[in-house]
Parts: C-alpha cells; sequence; structure tokens
C-alpha cells in the first residue's frame, strides 16, 4: 500500500474539531450545547447578496479572470478607497475565501525553510498552511494581563534569523479580539523596513470594532507600500462564510505578479461569488450599524458575566467577536471535554475552544479559553450562568 | 524590499496566457478572432442548475462541512455508483474545484522532493501545482503517430526511482483527447501495485467518450483501491467552469483521513455551488446526448478539416473536447503568435495553443498545436479556412 506523506502526517488537525465527537454525544444524551466555540456568526447575510444570487442571468456558469472580474475589482478598490488604501483594481488578486488568500500571500513570498512570526494565540490555521508550504512558524507570547498587546519589539527582534521573511497580524485578532494601535503598528512598521519583512495583515474583523475606537491597517502607513499584503475575506464582514470569497492586496507589483502566477494555476475564483461580493459593496451603513450594536452588547454580556466569576479573568476587547479568558482550572482541553461529557446545568452545557489550540508554544494558553459570541444575547446568558455553575464544581479547579 | 520566493520566480507562467496581448491586439486592428485555444465551452449550463441557484432561500451563507455537506456528497455517491465505483459518502471529499482536489491530493501523497510520472503532452497547470508543493514531475512522451496512446510500461519503469510516488493520467486526455482502454490501464494497474504508486486519475471529461467508445477509470479495476484516487469537477461535464466546484474521491481511508486535514485548514468548499452540484446530478440523459452529438459534430469538422490540409495530421481523437494536429511549420510559438501579428483572411484569424506548452521535454512539440472545440461549427468551419488559407503563406512552412 503506498504511503501518504509526511506532509499529511505532520498536518494539524483542527482544535476546535477535536471536541466535535464529545458535543455530539452531548446532544444525542438531550443537553443543549451553547456553541461558543466556532466562528460561524448567526447574523443575516445582507440582503442585497442574497438578491444578487437570486437574480443571476447567465447562460454560461464560465470562468472568470484568475484575478477576478475586472468590475468586482473596481468595485473593491471603491470600497477600500473609502477606507483610505489607496489602492487601484491592479492592487487586487480575488481569491477563494481569505484562506486561499492565506496560502496564495506564503507561496509567493516564502519559501520551504523560511520563517514567519506571528503573535500568539493565534488563529490555528496558520500553523496548517505553514505546514503546507514548509513555513517554520516563529510564536511570540502576547499576554492576557496587558490584553494580548503587541509584544515589546525587542521580543521579535530576538526571533529574527536570515530565514525570517514575514510577519503575520490579526487585527483586529482572533481569537482575542485585541485591535492594535498606530503606535503598535509604526513600531512594526520600523521592524519590517528594518529587516526587510513582509507584514502580512490578515483583516477578516475588521469591521467590527467596538466602543469608537478607529481601526489602523498597516496600509494606512507611508513607506511601506513594497512590504504590506492585506489578506481579506468577506466571510465575517457580511456573514457570508460559505461565499469563500477573499482577496489580497498589495502594492507590491512583484508579490502581485508571483500572486497572479498562483491564481492562474488554480483559473478562477468563484463566478456568483463575485456578482454576489459586487453587491456586497452596497450594504448600507445601517447594516453595519446594527450588527456592531448587536456585537458590542454580546461582548459586554461576556466580560461582565466572565469577571464577576471568582478566579475568572477577561479582557475587554475592542474588536472582532472573539473573547479569550482565564478560568481557575487546570488545564482547558480537559475542563471543555469536561464541560461536554460530564456537566450540565438544567440540561445545558457550553462548548468552548481550549486556547491551547491557538498557541505553538508548549503549554501556554493552559487555563485560557476563546468565546465566540455567535448567539443571541438571550442564549449568550444562558451559557454564562452554566459556565458559572460549571467552574463552581470541576474538579480540576485551582 | 522583501524578496518575492524562489517558488514564485519559477512558478510557470500560463503558456496559453502568453498569446493573450497579441490576441486583444489583433482585436484592436478589428480582426475577428476564431478562440481555439481555451478550454472554456460555449454550452449552456444545464437549466436545473441554474434554477437551483436562483432558488436559494437561506439567511445565513455559511461554511458548510469541510468535506462538503452530507446530502452533496450522497447526491454524488449516487451519481458515481451508477457509473460502477462502488463508493460511499466517505470516499468523497468536495473540493474547490477540480484544481484542489489536484493540489489537495498532491499534498495528502507526496513530500518536497517527491516525483510524479505523467505522459506528456499533459495539462499543463500539473506543473504549476507540482512546483507549489516542490514535487519532482518527470514527463514520459507520448506521440501523436499513434494517437497519444499510453507509452510502453518499460518507459515508465525506466522513470521509476525510490522518490517516485505518483502517476497521473488525464482521461480522456486534455490536451489529446485520447481515451486510455482497459488494456492500458491493467497495465497501469499492475505497475501501480507492483512500486506501490498512487494512480491520480484526472477525469474532468469523463462524460465526453464519442463514436460509442466505453469509459473505463482505474475505479473500475479489483484491487486497487488503496492506489486510486480519482480528481474530478463539475466544470466540463455541466459546462459549469465557474463553479469551482470538484471533489476528489479514493477508497484509501488514510488518504482520506490526511486529505481532509488539508480540506480543514481552508475551512469549507462553497455553499451554493454545492446546492447547485446536487441538481446537478439529476440532470437528464438527453442534455448529455445533445451534447455529445454537437461535441462529435465538431470533431469531426476538426479532425475532417485537418487532415486534408497538405502536410497536416490530426488523430481522431475518443473523447474530451481537444484535439492535438501536427502542422508543416518550424515552431508553433512562432506560428500561432504570427497567425494573432501577421495574418488575416477575410480579417480574420484564428488562436491556438501551441503544444509546446503541454510539454515538459525540451523542443518536443514543437509542430503541435491544440484546438479545443469550444466554438459553433459554423465558427469551426471558418477557422479552419482560415488555417488552411495562413499555412499556405506561414513564412516558417517546413
Amino acid at each position: 500500500m503506498p504511503k501518504i506523506s509526511q506532509k499529511g502526517v505532520q498536518m494539524p488537525a483542527s482544535p476546535i474539531r477535536k471536541l466535535t465527537p464529545f458535543a455530539d454525544k452531548a446532544k444525542l444524551e438531550g443537553k443543549k450545547v451553547y456553541h461558543l466555540n466556532i466562528g460561524q456568526p448567526d447574523i443575516e447575510t445582507p440582503e442585497g447578496m442574497l438578491s444578487a444570487i437570486k437574480g443571476i442571468d447567465f447562460k454560461v456558469w464560465a470562468y472568470t479572470p484568475s484575478e477576478g472580474t475586472l468590475s468586482y475589482r473596481k468595485k473593491l478598490t471603491g470600497y477600500y478607497n473609502k477606507i483610505g488604501y489607496n489602492i487601484s483594481p491592479e492592487n487586487i488578486i480575488v481569491t477563494t475565501g481569505g484562506s486561499e488568500a492565506i496560502t496564495i500571500s506564503m507561496m509567493a513570498c516564502l519559501d520551504p525553510g523560511d520563517e514567519v512570526i506571528i503573535p500568539e494565540p493565534f488563529y490555528a490555521n496558520y500553523n496548517g498552511f505553514a505546514n503546507q508550504n514548509d513555513i517554520i512558524v516563529k510564536p511570540i507570547l502576547s499576554y492576557i494581563d496587558n490584553g494580548f498587546a503587541l509584544p515589546p519589539i525587542a521580543d521579535f527582534e530576538k526571533l529574527i534569523t536570515p530565514k525570517t521573511k514575514a510577519i503575520i497580524i490579526c487585527n483586529p485578532n482572533n481569537p482575542t479580539g485585541y485591535l492594535y494601535s498606530k503606535v503598535e503598528l509604526e513600531a512594526l512598521k520600523e521592524l519590517a523596513l528594518k529587516y526587510d519583512l513582509y507584514i502580512f495583515a490578515d483583516e477578516a474583523y475588521r469591521e467590527f470594532c467596538y466602543d469608537g475606537r478607529l481601526f489602523i491597517s498597516p496600509m494606512h502607513l507611508s513607506g511601506l507600500d513594497e512590504n504590506v499584503i492585506v489578506m481579506d475575506t468577506v466571510s465575517k464582514r457580511y456573514s457570508a462564510c460559505g461565499a469563500r470569497l477573499g482577496c489580497l492586496i498589495t502594492k507590491n507589483k512583484a508579490v502581485i505578479a508571483a500572486a497572479l502566477k498562483f491564481a492562474q494555476a488554480r483559473l478562477s475564483p468563484g463566478m456568483v461569488e463575485q456578482i454576489a461580493g459586487e453587491a456586497a459593496v452596497d450594504t448600507p451603513d445601517e447594516y453595519f450599524e446594527a450588527v456592531n450594536k448587536e456585537y458590542t452588547l454580546r461582548r459586554d454580556t461576556l466580560v461582565n458575566a466572565l469577571n464577576k466569576m471568582d478566579g475568572v479573568y477577561c479582557p475587554n476587547p475592542g474588536g472582532a467577536f472573539y473573547v479569550v479568558a482565564k478560568l481557575p482550572i487546570d488545564n482547558a482541553d480537559k475542563f471543555c471535554q469536561w464541560m461536554l461529557e460530564d456537566f450540565s446545568y438544567k440540561n445545558q452545557t457550553v462548548m468552548m475552544a481550549p486556547a491551547t489550540g491557538f498557541y505553538s508554544t508548549p503549554d501556554a494558553g493552559l487555563n485560557e479559553v476563546r468565546m465566540a459570541y455567535v448567539l443571541n444575547n438571550d442564549d449568550l446568558n444562558e451559557a454564562m450562568i452554566c459556565l458559572a455553575e460549571a467552574l463552581k464544581i470541576y474538579p480540576g479547579k485551582r
């Protein structure tokens, strides 16, 4: 029998999915499970996008240009220039979800054995994409005590080798919700220029900034045109995760040319999605105002409830729809499994993502969990009551 | 300024696209260009697929399972079992186009430095996907004189090293249209079993077999369950290239498990596409009968016209919608460019794909071109008149 690849053996399984069998079992046993574990929002997709799908009028479902249709890239250019990116359609390559924006950026910029620095905890699939491309991830710890702010630049410099080619920042951050400040981004800029590094800016959650905080992108900083690649997606912005529509944006022409070759190999992004994506750009401001109001309410519910629990600490994040909380427990993997397997309160329990899955450093985040506030506020309140009860009786309490 | 990757430098540009600027210029000059260069069919997508898109009724455009929805995989299972594959939904992973079926199969089975043998001429993007994954392509020549039949097994054996992990066959073949026989596939089977090799079967053109010829897949051969991975797509079957919906199929459980991890990293295939894909399986037989009748007519038009031209030879292919023809010319790249730049007949010209782009062996296919019969029969007749006139006066005639 032929053997699978070493790459296939080493490919990390999703840390969130490990708990799925336990959740399935809990449901079979009749428990209600509050899913705070995944980033699939419950918010409705804008009506304009859905109407665009229903209104298609082509006869042949054809390839589009590999870089995306000019029409969609023009529309996107309007969106990005409204927020000050100062780009043209030639700076955009439309991708199959944010995932492909990440993999194409990695392939265009990094070779096997090259290193990328990522503040941790970080989006776990960066590990998978790095493994796919034989790229080495160098994690750099950020800490819950300062809300997961950017680690000191001196800590980055300690990790830099001749193989270091890029830094990934996810802003606002998944899993921490942290929103990077202009000062932090300026510090990253100096570092990138000093060592000739790419800054890969994963901005999937750009639209979700709270309490009047301003979103700043490395695209807003001058003198960084050759270094910045924005990796974007419509998934969270328009609650359209199943569209698999994203893009990469850079003013670096050599990167665009290389990325285009990878895009050409896979021929085309989806055609219907680009039609819907064009309509999405016209989503009225009221949609985002309502969504942000809703997310702010939910975040406040979670953060307030968590910080009232004995021994729990949860920073108040500036963006995205996640929080990472520190719990008085021995081991988040064990605790999250115990919640599903052995615990219920009023026949209800909560599924959370152990933060360990978002760290590469061994034993980091052992007492932290990530929660996505993708349920309505009443359900979140119920989930928090459940969690508080669970922490009272968890055998591994610390 | 940070440098792009070596991988990005080495990534092959599409051989077909090199000529695009010359075609654009010809059109600007007012010439009519018959496009026989690309595999985008003009055939209409089945009505049922388009209705399914228009009929979507969800409110949240959500992720689907990474392996595809159970509903779609069940429906696909019905389709594949009707043609004798004897599979279950667990044997299928839904992918973003056939392209992703190829890349995931490669990543799950081959490591950097591993080798894959591919009969050439072959689909040029295999080179790109191999480059992406640092996999070495070992081409093995097939010849126009016997219609591009499978090369002798002894020729394969000469190429096998400890690094050889797989053979790719595209059946019916792009670019040659060759349909592999049961005898040829049985020979490949013995080879795969002897050396523990995977057989990657790219069956994008399965539906298009002519003159009553029977399609045989390695999936039909007994004793090969652990070795065969079928890479499929709806692109050509339903003229739905822009759907980006494909799948990989294998009975090898270790491969499915590894492939699933790569699929999980990119989260989900498209949701709307899977809804349309389900509807596609119910496309009535009459659709395929009409399409195959049309393609047979077109193939006959091309093959007959070509073989009547002085010094031209075109085998009569058993499937797909391509022919490769040998022309009395010095260099197909020069000739195809000359056709666009310097030639017109009644203010018309023809764009073809130089076959050199489908060979890895240097100088192979120098006097061959690929033509896709994706235009209506009248246009094909006009295009052949053009080509005949061009060959009369081409300065590099041999």
